[in-house]
């Protein structure tokens, strides 16, 4: 599956005798070494010799310096240095916090610090309510991690899950001007967690738990919304969950088929799966297997933890008991939120006709997505560079857009549900189309939708 | 001691009869109702009304009432609307955060965020130091506070406590660039906000502890100290003391006075009385006495905490135990940072020749300065209107504008006596005369020569 990826795009500065054909030597090795040339820049040149910057996608790291050897293996060519765009992009974080007020002379320091702040202080000591008026707490989401399911690296600790903290709080300041700031503690005990985010809360409006661990994340997340008044809602489960009823509501659509009728397969019980259950159960889904990494999650089990034992107690209606290859067999959807290739192309010859496959594990799907085109109708993944990502940027900062406009104090599935028909409503009927059954990222109208949808859906 | 303070600025809308004298009337109305004046703007104009908005300064809220209903007692006048220009300038918070990363295309989200923030993230697990490079860590400080001691105002809260927090990052950002976060904690235990903070480091690059009551502050401070390894400085305490040392090395070139020669009473020993000793003891004052409440802090006392018992073992060299009136007699240098009123002109008359008086007390001194000035040779308080405002904003910024530069761990004193020299030499000799012993705050040379002397102290 491995692919040449804008995330790996690196610069050589490279130097090459002149030549008619100098450049194009440089491109076809960098594309023979299975690179994607992105832009060549010639920096000096001489009537013996040019320096060029040559960038390009490359794999991983590794790749990336085969790349810049074979360059250097090419006579009379010498990289003289090589820079990872991405880091570049990194350097010194990737958020900053900026004043709204203009702090020019005496006068404006006066209102805006000592003493005038003292009568604003005041007033929200007075009404606390004010807070929300007078305060950043207005418009602002604190994204909280405690390291310890990052991406697919797993628990990597909070100081390594900072950057995409930090991009997280980039996007929802992009996409829904939304200001968010990363809080990456540095404890993974349940209980320290829950007391830490109730005693940081007095500056948010809302909270997005991120990349916490399953079953920790269930408890997080349960006790600080009994205990705040702000919205929390941890993103890896509803974000998710919201973007996959979306797609899986035009995916149907698509297919034309009903809920009611419907065989779904979910492969993964952790955070998402069991949020992906929640929404879709009161929707109409008689038929659904949650499948975990020994199968079937049953009735028949014992010792299945609090979590599990809901999706026992409500999904299986047939209490099939097998694996999931043997799971698939007949099923009209396949949702997978799990691990890499668990499925292979007879897998999915084996569901229903005009099937409809949501594999989401990142960044390698439950089953190749080309192979699965092959039998299935519908074909979405969480990557870039396939048709039909799903990704959670199409719901967070709307979402937490109308929360914040609302000032409401909690979260309801059927607001949840109201988010994700706004997202499924911003691909036209016209639009519709196996390849196209979520709005792009970049679509400017789907926040603004979310956010009116979730505001009233709030009233 | 109550004056108009463009800290409560607010608008009066008000029509009036059209006539010759109309503006003329309002803005003297307004004056004689106590008011200042600041701008006038005429908004309509017809045959025979105008509507204009008058802004002025005023004492409190109560004073603007007065003012608005005295102007609505003048024949055919109406007030319209009023409004306060400080509450304006607060609505919706006074920070955002922003990314300094553009989000245009999905190659540009390849990078910040999936998949190539992940080859980022392993960097950092792989090696914790470079979040210091490659995250916001590298410029950002977490302004920490439990809303205890707030201002003048006592006990108010976290949420009341906002505003004061976000004023100070936003000092932070437009004195020295660097990146200030508020953490306004609903706790005021102290093991639990020790426990807070050490969680909350992974993302700054140093800790502001800021109005948190002594002596709970004392222990806060020393912990975490200990535990973390980013700089932790109390501004009550450290910032106040810096700005004072910077302020007394030039008030005694002003009078020609040797540290060894003084007679220094200090009246306050909490979070800044405290700090401002120790950082005195070290340059040569042999003859301090520390007041409290109840009189002088000696060693015949019994009972007394650590943080006093520390005052009395190092100062109050012949066991003075008398109160501050009996203490002032024959002192060459006051110090006051501790409640209004506490002298008059009598106390100050009582002191050496060519006294030093710096009442600190906010917002009402020690002693009324214009009585102080009538008998002593330098005064400083800690008010705008006053010339020598002994004002934090000349230190915090540009010592964590050092501390961050050079990446330190710790703080020492001889970091914060560095930062003091750096102030007070911001007062060029010719500069120097009893109404400028420190630069203004506006003095855009202050925070890079802070920051300057921190790196090199650091080195």
């Amino acid at each position: 599956m491995a692919a040449p990826s804008p995330g790996c795009s690196i610069t050589l500065r490279v130097e090459a005798p002149v030549s008619a054909e100098a450049a194009g030597r440089l491109t076809t090795c960098a594309g023979e070494s299975g690179a994607v040339v992105t832009a060549l820049d010639v920096r000096e040149s001489s009537n013996d010799r040019i320096v060029v910057d040559l960038t390009c996608d490359c794999i991983d790291n590794a790749h990336a310096e085969t790349v810049a050897k074979n360059l250097e293996s090419l006579e009379g060519v010498a990289v003289r240095k090589a820079s990872d765009r991405t880091f570049l992009m990194h350097l010194g974080g990737k958020l900053e916090v900026t004043p709204k007020v203009e702090l020019r002379h005496r006068d404006d320091l006066s209102r805006a610090y000592t003493p005038g702040v003292a009568r604003v202080c005041q007033a929200i000591a007075a009404n606390p309510e004010d807070a929300r008026r007078l305060t950043i707490k207005r418009n602002t989401v604190a994204v909280v991690t405690d390291g310890s399911a990052v991406l697919g690296l797993g628990n990597i600790g909070p100081k390594a899950a900072l950057p995409v903290m930090e991009g997280k709080a980039a996007l929802f300041k992009r996409f829904a001007n939304v200001d968010a700031w990363p809080v990456c503690l540095d404890t993974q005990d349940t209980e320290k967690i829950i007391e830490i985010v109730q005693a940081l809360a007095p500056v948010y409006g809302g909270i997005n738990l991120e990349d916490i661990a399953a079953p920790r994340c269930f408890e997080i997340e349960r006790r600080l919304r009994e205990s705040l008044d702000i919205p929390v809602f941890h993103d890896d489960q509803h974000g998710t969950a919201i973007v996959v009823l979306a797609a899986l509501h035009n995916a149907l659509k698509v297919v034309g088929k009903q809920p009611a009728d419907c065989k779904l397969v979910l492969s993964g019980v952790g955070a998402a799966g069991n949020a992906i259950i929640r929404l879709l159960l009161p929707l109409g889904f008689a038929d659904i297997v949650a499948c975990g990494r020994t199968g079937a999650v049953h009735r028949g089990q014992t010792g299945l933890d609090a979590d599990r034992q809901w999706v026992a107690d409500h999904t299986n209606r047939d209490d099939f008991s097998g694996s999931l290859k043997e799971a698939v067999v007949g099923a009209d959807i396949f949702i997978g939120v799990s691990a890499p290739d668990l499925l292979d192309g007879d897998d999915i010859a084996a569901m229903a006709d005009d099937a409809i496959v949501f594999a989401l594990a990142n960044p390698d799907p439950e089953v190749d997505p080309h192979t699965a085109g092959r039998h299935a109708a519908v074909v979405a993944t969480g990557r870039s560079d396939f048709p039909n990502q799903i990704n959670n940027v199409l719901a967070f900062p709307g979402l937490f857009r109308g929360l914040l406009d609302a000032g409401v104090n909690g979260i309801s599935d059927d607001l949840l549900r109201a988010a994700a028909e706004a997202i499924a409503g911003r691909v036209a009927p016209e639009q519709l189309n196996p390849g196209y059954i979520v709005p792009s990222v970049f679509d400017e109208s789907v926040a603004p939708a979310i956010a009116a949808a979730v505001r009233e859906a709030a009233e």
